[in-house]
């Protein structure tokens, strides 16, 4: 695989899977629809794409997606998981030129009728032309003061309205309340009734001051998302007052944006996925979570969401754990860029024994807002149900069990149902 | 609507649409699932989404998308044109920030089985934020040399595996063919297999040595998608060689690396748009092209890709003309940002009647790859044809009547059917 990049799609087709994939190969590199002169055998062997498997699944009787072909077989889908490789040298290690040919003009195919992209698996020189994440669990354990359990996180509420002053002031309860990590909302950046500098400058006073009290630095992602010269002085600024992490949304900055900025960053890069939907919701489009979050790492972000299990989205919890594994699994031998992964969506203590249990790791964040800030004993009682129910989790020890003698906990389950 | 933005959506919803619409509208703005304490009326009257307009459509019986809820109606899946608005104040004039507000968390509530964003209407800030098209139609028009009729353009076949000087020698010949526009393919950057530099080199000593015959400067929309200073150099060194185009890839690049490279560019952009399908194929997800494409005018595209009629692609043709009207359609009153759609895919001499009559203009870019280099006289034959075919087109005469003394036109309508 040294010299070609693969890519699996799962491929739903009105004709034959064999002629579909051909199809999706010619487009993306060297067939034509008419002979061309210059498409020589010696070209087609240097450059052309190849149709490494086929894994037929079970037909369908009617279109995943409009616009395909009157289907050869009437009231025939064919489904197949495919594998396609290009030769490294179309395009040399370079991650946008990747999208345009695993991701490009595809989809839009009419010999297919659905298509989604799975996997893809990049040669070792992919890992020399980007950096990785410069942080990654370890990084982030360091700068957190956090060792051997999740990064107990939440989310700054309402989303978008309150003032700089407002945001410390929620900072000081929840620093207060010994949270290890806060966000900004995804919808909060450097707005005019929230500016970024006077948000950040009054967060990290907060931080700061009950950092000498307690020893202990809350990890602050700062919702950083602008154009690249915004992104860069707004990321100066968190460093230079000590904030030790910086938020961006992957969708709205896009990948070049993205390379650039985690070319500059000096701190935790935390990768918010908002727009994943449009990505992802049908089955037979767009991209698998393995596949995108692969980009991502590479690029070098730090942190990615991955929603959490019973969230209050339309994604089940099979698909959460299988988001999370991916970030968690080495991409490369020597360089293997595993990043935290984040939990987030309607989360309470009640998720942690689930979670820990299917992903078998707790090198993760689990971001809790309603289930910190409405618990009964207030944000404090909050952190201290999550933390619980991690060292329950992690003991193999049933929640209510350790609940017993912990109020915290026990109100958070009777509350949290 | 000075002071705040708007968004259509096509929404399909399990429960009542007024109650799906105010979920987008709080998950997207100050609501809180749990209420919180900073939540006050004034936060709200600051801050708070509207749902505007509820224009309800009939019907579905089944959800378009999965992970939705249970419908509160069994068999009843209502569908809605819905349109909601948000303060400028929440975000600024920030194009990557209207991003994660418009498009962002919300693909994935379950209280949407369905959700598409139709349009965008913006405020004069943001045209105040971004620079808009540099060239535009005119701008185009003047550096082609080309007037009261479309570019007629074509792209290097194929699409990837020739090197440097054979792309020069089709450049050569289709120049002497008496070509407007080439471009390369979007899988063709800067492979190892064709360098870039080399081939920018290649070409343009072709092209100027073909100006300096013919008075009239090819246009050559250089691939030059990438990360940000490879963009920039491989602009730069077009530039010093007196090209006038350079193509990027839109959803290669994203949103923040097109900002910085449009700001940067001192030539035409010319934006590919492939990987929209997997953006645009299913009717009830993601978004359509007349909200897209107004974010990469104001960005500063020049052209952009519209599909043809009668594609190979899975697009119908009202869904292309509308595409090619939007890019024609002012933005703001004293700062239209209109640009050049690009036609493409299966064209030949035979679509420039339809295409004009059904668009109003010949303001485009109609580019034929099999069209032209399949002509049985070869590629000037091929640009004659499609040259003759507009004539007609824009006279209002048939182009079978045209063709009678037109031997290039003829033979396209004998050969392309």
């Amino acid at each position: 695989m040294g010299d070609r990049f693969e890519a699996d799609y799962l491929l739903e087709s009105p004709i034959s899977i064999e002629a579909a994939a051909e199809a999706i190969a010619g487009e993306q590199s060297s067939g034509t629809f008419l002979p061309v002169p210059g498409e020589t055998p010696e070209l087609k062997a240097r450059s052309a794409a190849r149709v490494e498997a086929i894994r037929e699944c079970d037909p369908a009787a009617a279109p995943a997606l409009p616009g395909a072909a009157t289907p050869s077989t009437p009231g025939t889908f064919r489904r197949a998981v495919v594998t396609i490789s290009w030769p490294l040298a179309n395009i040399g290690p370079s991650l946008p030129n990747l999208l345009a040919t695993v991701a490009g003009n595809l989809f839009e195919l009419k010999q297919v009728s659905g298509l989604r992209l799975l996997d893809i698996r990049l040669p070792r020189a992919f890992a020399d032309a980007y950096a990785g994440p410069r942080f990654g669990i370890e990084g982030t354990r360091r700068l957190a003061g956090v060792n051997g359990r999740p990064l107990i996180g939440t989310i700054i509420k309402p989303s978008i309205g309150l003032t700089p002053e407002a945001t410390a002031e929620a900072v000081d309860t929840l620093a207060g309340a010994g949270i290890d990590f806060i966000k900004d909302d995804e919808l909060q950046s450097d707005g005019p009734g929230c500016p970024f500098e006077a948000r950040a400058r009054a967060v990290m006073d907060v931080i700061e001051r009950h950092a000498q009290r307690s020893g202990m630095k809350v990890m602050f992602a700062f919702n950083l998302t602008g154009d690249l010269d915004e992104m860069r002085r707004r990321h100066d600024l968190v460093r230079d007052l000590g904030g030790t992490c910086v938020m961006a949304s992957l969708n709205s900055v896009g990948l070049v944006g993205m390379i650039e900025f985690a070319r500059h960053s000096e701190l935790p890069v935390h990768a918010h996925r908002n727009g994943w939907g449009y990505l992802s919701r049908h089955p037979l489009l767009g991209w698998s979570y393995t596949a995108w979050q692969k980009i991502w790492r590479l690029v070098g972000c730090d942190h990615m969401h991955v929603n959490g299990l019973a969230n209050k989205f339309s994604e089940d919890d099979d698909s959460v754990i299988a988001a999370a594994r991916a970030c968690l699994t080495p991409m490369f031998d020597d360089k293997p860029c595993v990043i935290m992964p984040v939990f987030s969506s309607g989360q309470t203590a009640r998720q942690a024994p689930e979670t820990f249990a299917r992903l078998g790791s707790a090198d993760l964040i689990h971001a809790a807002g309603g289930g910190i800030m409405a618990h009964p004993a207030g944000p404090a009682g909050g952190v201290t149900s999550m933390r619980e129910a991690w060292e329950a989790a992690m003991a193999g020890t049933p929640l209510a069990a350790y609940a017993e003698t912990r109020p915290a906990l026990r109100q958070a389950l009777e509350t949290f149902r």
